[in-house]
């Protein structure tokens, strides 16, 4: 491909609109264009990148047994409202009707769809295990658009579908995708963690997220610095926290203090010159019609979702003023478990705690040495918190864990029988039993891939691609191409790697060096071949975009340099 | 691949939803499946047909210097405004709402989203022409969808969109889009015409379509047996009639004669006793407020669009009763040229005939013996009806035209400034001037190339694929999968098949040779080895597809002659 000839409008001032790191570079770069909120044109550039990252995809999945379909984007709402999701799913699920006055929707996601073709397609075992997927568009709505085709409306999705006889068969399925996940993460070059997370909306039970590892990741991950563990800040476990440093202590004598207008943790601290771990926040929920506490130490945060999960509900908020002062007897920022008539879960953190601080269930009072059972009864500990950086591992014996963020980018889920039930997709075992399939669902954002692999790779100079999603793998700079020499060996040089099949780019414009160096570097070609002055001694240079490192080169040994730098990438 | 792991599920009945052959014949085979009118899934034999097919595409059209890219599929609005077609449009364009209440539809075809993106990327001569082009979905709310995935309403489509600064270098883009039409279907292994076409609503000043030629085909096309002219029904010319074989009669004497209740051509002529190309039928056209006559021979039909085409206008129909009596003086049925006081438009065809029978603007009546100049003068000559088989060719001397019938895959148009007018997409020339670009688009329905080649390749069995669009290249049969024999020959024939590079199916289901056969001809694939009993001896059988000849093959012979058979397909 000739520059010249391509359509690559790169900018050169910051554009406004973008707030991200990689909206920023992908519009500069020339890669995408806005037509509308959350909604992109892929430009020549990032088209070669995206069907490069999906030929990854597709070679992987094909490689773990998954076949590849096209399932309809415009869907009908019959197969939604079976599932019960076109009622739950709310204004992300952008709805139509057609000329005939049905009800269709733009498809979030497929389980409806397969799962409607698989029942009426496969009646036995025999047929079984099965695993389908597209690399096509969804649309979703959202109410916030942002960061370019990271979280966009349209965008494209590799997702899979696998149907299996039972739960073994299934969590083989799964294991399948998740070797496929780290081939296809692996291969596009990217740092990635694949990390237990929490199976939201979608339902199902169990799955783990694919992070790529940035420090612009809008999600927080925990591992462990010792085994493999890792986990989604949602969903990272917290529990072994007794360290048995209080197992001497004595118990204080239980104490009311006056402590006017001090509510918050920082506040009663300070008045009372404690650490914010020696005191215990009492947190009231309502959940559906019921009131229940939830303690946890001062200097934690409490994680709502393991709150909901351990409740097995939805319906759960923080109570309302008016509902902590019935229960409590006291106005808000003096609640305390000691005479509370609900029940109390407590975090795990509680255990072996002693002569802590909490409030005293009466306005501008708190309790001092407070302590379990003698003081108040927990009706249950449990997980309650957001890990947090140090936490010990709740896996290995002596980790630690540590923060890093991250960008999602795959997602697996064993989902059960949900939507087999739901669309009553069954098959016949080999008694000839009618039993309902088991299945599981995975999602590659492939956009966001390449998005995510721009957050990880780039400098100030702009992005740097990894070998198997560059847009080229070598682009080469002719800095006089008016020369007639360096013209006769920059041609010579491209029809010599075109044919040796490597993917290049000629820089034939007619601009200043400085400008095509700085396009090529923006770009992120992994590969520079610079063609100037040298040439007359039969010499040009290789200058590599991530570590900068510059070789000068005979002309007659390109090729079998350029192959040797492309594959140790 | 293995059959047994694939999801095809064959059927062994016709559906009875199907009305076309191909339709019936995918649905059959398994490769599609109905969710919603005009809504279908495909499954993976269609989605490796379809890839073939999008990759032959994106060569070509790569090859002819098109840039891929991926344009979005709901689209604001605004755009649609500004071109003016979401007036226009009509019931066809899906629209919808967002959850912001904007008003967006789903993409019928890409002209507005592609103007409106090249006007904001290219401002100068020097980045022209530039074409673009993508592989994507397309949503039409069709009124009747039907014949499976040739009229659905959603649907894959190539469609691409070229840039110019002048009409003469965008006929040059058009050129090359007509070469990589023709490339594309000819590695399809279609046979095919490309045909002068009528522009129709998407308008622009000329067309070609690409025809498939199947007798099952909804479109007429002509075709000139001695030169290469061929145009489609609508658009077919005609006019050099004129045979010298009246030359020497002399004028009748014009009488009028009485025809009671004879109005149409058959009963006048057969009263008459005259053959109907001695009748001139004289029909009467409201063009807005003015009312016409259009004459035209009694074996001949009148093609509307041509005398709109003629008149530049789309508001031209048929007169009332009422008017024809008003300008004839007589009921319908009875109109003439004779003493008609309203422009009248005649037919190429008429020159050079003579005493020929009109309709006498008297009821009962029909003048005989009239001629052109000494009865009536004639405002114009003109084309205007349709052509039939063996008219001679508008383009050659000694051709004639014969009919055939076709489906259409494929339509380039010249777009001239139309959208580049209505949409601001200008560009500064060599001397600074700003013009607007000069477009064309050109589109290729794929999973219509996929029905129309079977439409066209087929037999009783079922579908006959051409090796370069097969899902599989070759099947091995197993006629005893049970027996260690034959079990081990197929693999190892299906390892060497698959190393080779060959795309090889290997059927190892556990079902009588039969269904296995009967399916490997369903589904179409062009090579079908079998291994039975000869393989003791080291032989098996290579069956093809298309012309049913069978051979004997060593198995150690096997690649080589896969490879040869494969190669002269």
């Amino acid at each position: 491909m000739r520059y010249s000839q391509m359509l690559i409008p790169t900018l050169k001032e910051d554009p406004s609109e973008a707030e991200v790191l990689s909206h920023k570079l992908m519009l500069r770069a020339g890669m995408i264009r806005k037509l509308a909120a959350g909604i992109y044109s892929y430009l020549p550039l990032a088209q070669r990148v995206l069907r490069k990252t999906e030929q990854i995809i597709r070679e992987e999945m094909n490689r773990a047994g998954a076949q590849e379909v096209t399932l309809p984007f415009v869907q009908p709402a019959e197969i939604w409202q079976k599932s019960g999701r076109w009622n739950v799913y709310g204004k992300e699920l952008m709805r139509l009707k057609d000329r005939n006055n049905r009800d269709f929707c733009l498809g979030p996601t497929h389980e409806e769809v397969v799962t409607e073709l698989v029942k009426n397609e496969v009646t036995s075992y025999r047929q079984l295990p099965l695993n389908l997927y597209q690399i096509h568009i969804k649309f979703r709505d959202e109410m916030r658009p942002r960061f370019g085709i990271m979280r966009a409306r349209e965008f494209v999705m590799k997702d899979a579908y696998s149907f299996d006889v039972d739960e073994k068969r299934a969590e083989e399925s799964y294991q399948r995708m998740y070797q496929a996940y780290h081939n296809i993460f692996k291969r596009c070059g990217l740092t990635f963690r694949a990390v237990e997370a929490d199976t939201g909306p979608i339902g199902g039970n169990f799955s783990h997220e694919f992070m790529v590892l940035a420090e612009t990741g809008e999600d927080s991950i925990f591992s462990c610095n010792r085994c493999d563990y890792a986990a989604s800040g949602d969903k990272a476990e917290t529990g072994k926290a007794e360290d048995g440093s209080a197992d001497n202590l004595s118990l204080g004598e239980l104490k009311s203090v006056r402590t006017p207008n001090k509510r918050t943790v920082e506040e009663v601290t300070q008045f009372l010159k404690v650490k914010p771990e020696q005191l215990i926040k009492t947190l009231i929920f309502q959940e559906g019609d019921n009131t229940i506490a939830a303690l946890i130490r001062g200097d934690h945060e409490i994680n709502e979702l393991k709150l909901q999960n351990l409740l097995k509900t939805e319906d759960l908020f923080l109570a309302s003023d008016e509902a902590i002062e019935k229960v409590t007897k006291a106005p808000k920022g003096f609640a305390g478990p000691v005479g509370l008539d609900i029940k109390v879960f407590a975090d795990n953190s509680l255990k072996g705690m002693k002569n802590f601080v909490t409030g005293g269930n009466e306005k501008d009072a708190h309790l001092v040495n407070v302590n379990l059972e003698r003081d108040f009864q927990v009706d249950s500990f449990c997980d309650l918190r957001f890990a947090a950086e140090g936490d010990s591992c709740p896996r290995c014996d002596h980790g630690q864990l540590v923060m890093s963020r991250g960008i999602e980018v795959g997602h697996i889920f064993k989902l059960g029988t949900k939507y087999s039930e739901a669309l009553g997709a069954k098959f016949l075992d080999d008694k000839g039993k009618a039993k309902y399939m088991v299945m599981g669902c995975y999602g590659i954002g492939v956009g966001r891939t390449v998005a995510a692999s721009i957050e990880q790779n780039h400098d100030e100079n702009g992005i740097i691609f990894p070998v198997s999603i560059a847009p080229f793998e070598v682009i080469i700079v002719s800095v006089k191409p008016k020369s007639p020499e360096v013209k006769d060996a920059s041609e010579r040089i491209y029809a010599a790697l075109l044919n040796a099949g490597v993917d290049v780019i000629l820089d034939d414009r007619d601009e200043r060096p400085g400008i095509k160096f700085k396009d090529a570097d923006l770009i992120g070609i992994p590969l520079r071949i610079t063609v100037g002055a040298k040439v007359k001694d039969g010499y040009v240079d290789i200058k590599l975009r991530k570590s900068r490192e510059a070789v000068l080169v005979k002309v007659e040994e390109i090729v079998e340099k350029v192959r040797e730098m492309i594959n140790s990438d």
